[in-house]
């Protein structure tokens, strides 16, 4: 809680103003009360005077009436002195004020400046001060939990509870090391190696959770894919309004069109644009079909949409297109069979029959939906199926799903040193070239709270560019 | 202060979630410390015990740790008791919370709820009320402080000012009434009728301070007039630019871009567009000369641009058909001389002598800048000459601007009863229908105040629904 280690005092509008009714700017720093002081006049007494966790009403003369609340070291959002002043969400407003703020003497605030003092003031690691970036931008139920675990600490303490583990089996090691003229082991080898694996597990398997992280933080990838006029787009425009459905009976509260990223059930799914997939396999579109059949390896699940009203050799063949281009093992296919409201319903149910019947011959875990997507019929058993494919994506409140390549990379470093530990221990390589290796590991964890950065100007730098002003 | 006023509870959001740091979400009604202790955990104690004006830590259970402010009736915005709950600016956040929020018992606030319930518990007037939509949208210095001066009561201490003179002469005429039999005449005839004059006077003063009120709220018209090529858009796009200059200086800030409204020097300039003039006047293009000259006359100032690197004569012609379409007695003619840079230095210096010696024989009051807009010269010179021929629109803190339509009629309205009062008076009409007129004058007044409404509900509503969400 060292509130010496800044020296000035920062501002910023921490709401955009001209978009709601009242605006918040952010002052904190250890001269935040009498520079505050200096450009608003409560109408009693001062902030210097007040009490912490106090509101005062004031006025910025000639400007707007205020609130200021009082927050005072360390009990504040930085650690530091802080005040937040509400005042009307005006932006002439908002910008004369902190104009004045910095003639008084503040300095505005760099992006993401208030969160790296309440790290650098010890008030949150490094992981909790990214995942309050990711709080804010999260729009689903799934990425906000993921998030805001880690805001709370959760990620954090699982990486405390390895290294604790890590530290234990070195403090072992050098033990040893202080003993080393009498060959001592205090380590019993055996036991030592399996808490390395189990270590290493548990590491791996974090690392494996930021397939489902990314997934959940940037929305599972989704193509739908099918030959021109099938409805694809149709299919896109019904999913949205399913979506849209969803967030619009809360009133005022307008949201950003992510492109095709929708919500269902908590989970986001962020759909793969594609060309049509052409029956034939003309050379002359291929290069079209090829960029098609990319797109296809990049998504976790394939929507292949089929036309049962078209010829039955037609949809057999894309049918195959399909299945040959679908990785089972790592991609899961949907097939929607479209306009079953339309065409002779003889030839229809035929089409239907042969493609359950190639479906089944085929063995493989296929979901196939009847669908009506200009009349809207199918698409929520499709968005059912959807949220169902994916269930595993809801995080309980206690699962921690990687979501941030920096932690990532930091946890296969981390693995790696773990390997490297186990084979020094395996081939009678010295203990303190092993107990080596475990610091490096635990390094490795703890750049991900903030400690043993190698560069950490740099580190600091990338990650709090990206946070929004005034936070 | 009748806190019973309304029985329900009102929720919304005060800033719009997703773009900014914290977002506030606002509670105002009897039951809100009850609803809010029921959906958000504090740290120690609750809300309901909690002291006015005091901040509170507390967690929104598996959503978003916040920070709730207490405000208790009749000591807050709305005069009820109100909460005010800072959390991180996450849409789903905001959104989970309000749900929750109503799912307790909050009802989703209507636009402008929490100011319409300030001026029905007496927090404010009704021209207080309205003003606090004008001054969240003021983008400069003179629209703001319009605004604010009326949110401060400044207009409404006017209004009550000339409603005291008017009460002062319908008493005096109600005291004869009582003692009728006796014909006494308490109020002496030619005081009264000064008394009126003066009291009209300052009615109409207000009510022409509409034009000027109008020009701060919406911007100053300018029309750019000139023949194709001249360099309108060029010039346009100079002038945005300076405005721009002024005001990136704040980091962020983003501003909504306003279509060709500038600011300058604190005034708002609205610049309308219009198609080129023609030198020649072939009819075939005649209709579209006529809406540009339409343009022209809406104007409060023109911008005339000539090429001086163009024929004497199409210059000499351009130029008197400009000046036929000024009205000199409302409209300000600035005169830009582009392409000085251009062109042959001797035939552009006797044109711009020919323009010189145009201007003088007319003896008209004409600005005369020269300009290279491609380059920007001579831009700051015309924003300066922009700025200084509208200074009148810069308002001391005590001036009065009537901003607002309704305020208008109501003035317009006064003055003529005035008017018919002072017709009764003259022409021996019985003091009781005089008094009558004066109470009618005194009604209307009333009616900015938010008196005396003939149909309130409507009038709230068209005032209120135009407000956002929040306020």
């Amino acid at each position: 809680m060292n509130n010496l280690l800044y020296g000035d005092t920062i501002v910023a509008p921490a709401t955009l103003p001209g978009t709601g009714a009242i605006s918040i700017v952010r002052i904190s720093g250890p001269d935040c009360f009498k520079l505050v002081d200096a450009v608003v006049q409560l109408k009693k007494g001062t902030i210097s005077d007040a009490e912490a966790y106090t509101i005062h009403f004031g006025e910025i003369p000639g400007l707007d009436e205020v609130l200021v609340s009082v927050f005072r070291a360390p009990h504040s959002y930085t650690g530091e002195d802080s005040v937040e002043v509400s005042c009307h969400a005006s932006r002439y407003i908002v910008e004369e004020f902190v104009r004045r703020l910095i003639t008084a003497g503040c300095r505005m605030a760099q992006p993401g400046e208030f969160t790296r003092r309440a790290f650098m003031n010890g008030k949150m690691d490094l992981a909790q001060a990214e995942a309050v970036a990711d709080v804010i931008s999260s729009t689903t139920a799934a990425a906000h939990r993921v998030a805001y675990n880690q805001l709370r600490g959760g990620f954090s303490s699982k990486l405390a509870s390895l290294r604790g583990e890590l530290v234990e089996m070195t403090s072992l090691l050098e033990l040893e090391l202080d003993f080393s003229e009498e060959e001592v082991e205090f380590a019993d080898r055996t036991r030592l190696l399996d808490l390395m694996d189990l270590t290493r597990s548990h590491v791996l398997r974090l690392a494996d959770s930021f397939k489902y992280g990314n997934a959940v933080k940037n929305g599972v990838p989704v193509a739908i894919v099918g030959a021109t006029n099938v409805g694809k787009s149709t299919l896109l425009n019904a999913l949205v309004g399913e979506d849209r459905a969803l967030v619009s009976d809360i009133a005022g509260t307008t949201r950003d069109t992510v492109e095709e990223v929708i919500n269902l059930d908590g989970i986001p799914f962020r759909f793969i644009d594609t060309a049509g997939i052409r029956e034939t396999d003309e050379t002359v579109e291929q290069m079209g079909i090829e960029r098609t059949f990319r797109k296809i390896s990049e998504a976790e699940i394939v929507i292949g949409m089929l036309d049962v009203t078209a010829q039955d050799s037609t949809i057999k063949s894309n049918l195959e297109l399909m299945v040959s281009k679908v990785d089972f093992d790592t991609q899961k296919l949907v097939l929607c069979l479209n306009k079953v409201d339309l065409g002779d319903k003889k030839d229809v149910n035929k089409n239907v029959s042969m493609i359950n019947d190639f479906v089944t011959l085929l063995g493989k875990e296929i979901v196939i939906l009847k669908l009506a997507a200009k009349r809207g019929l199918g698409v929520s058993e499709l968005c059912s199926t959807l949220s169902r494919l994916e269930s595993h994506l809801i995080p309980n409140s206690d699962t921690t799903f990687v979501t941030n390549t920096r932690h990532y990379e930091a946890l296969c470093r981390t693995a790696e040193s773990l390997s490297d530990a186990r084979l020094a221990l395996t081939s009678g390589t010295p203990s303190e070239l092993v107990a080596e290796d475990l610091r490096l590991a635990i390094s490795s964890l703890n750049q991900i709270l903030g400690q043993d950065l190698i560069d950490p100007e740099t580190v600091l730098h990338n990650i709090f560019r990206n946070h929004c002003i005034g936070k």
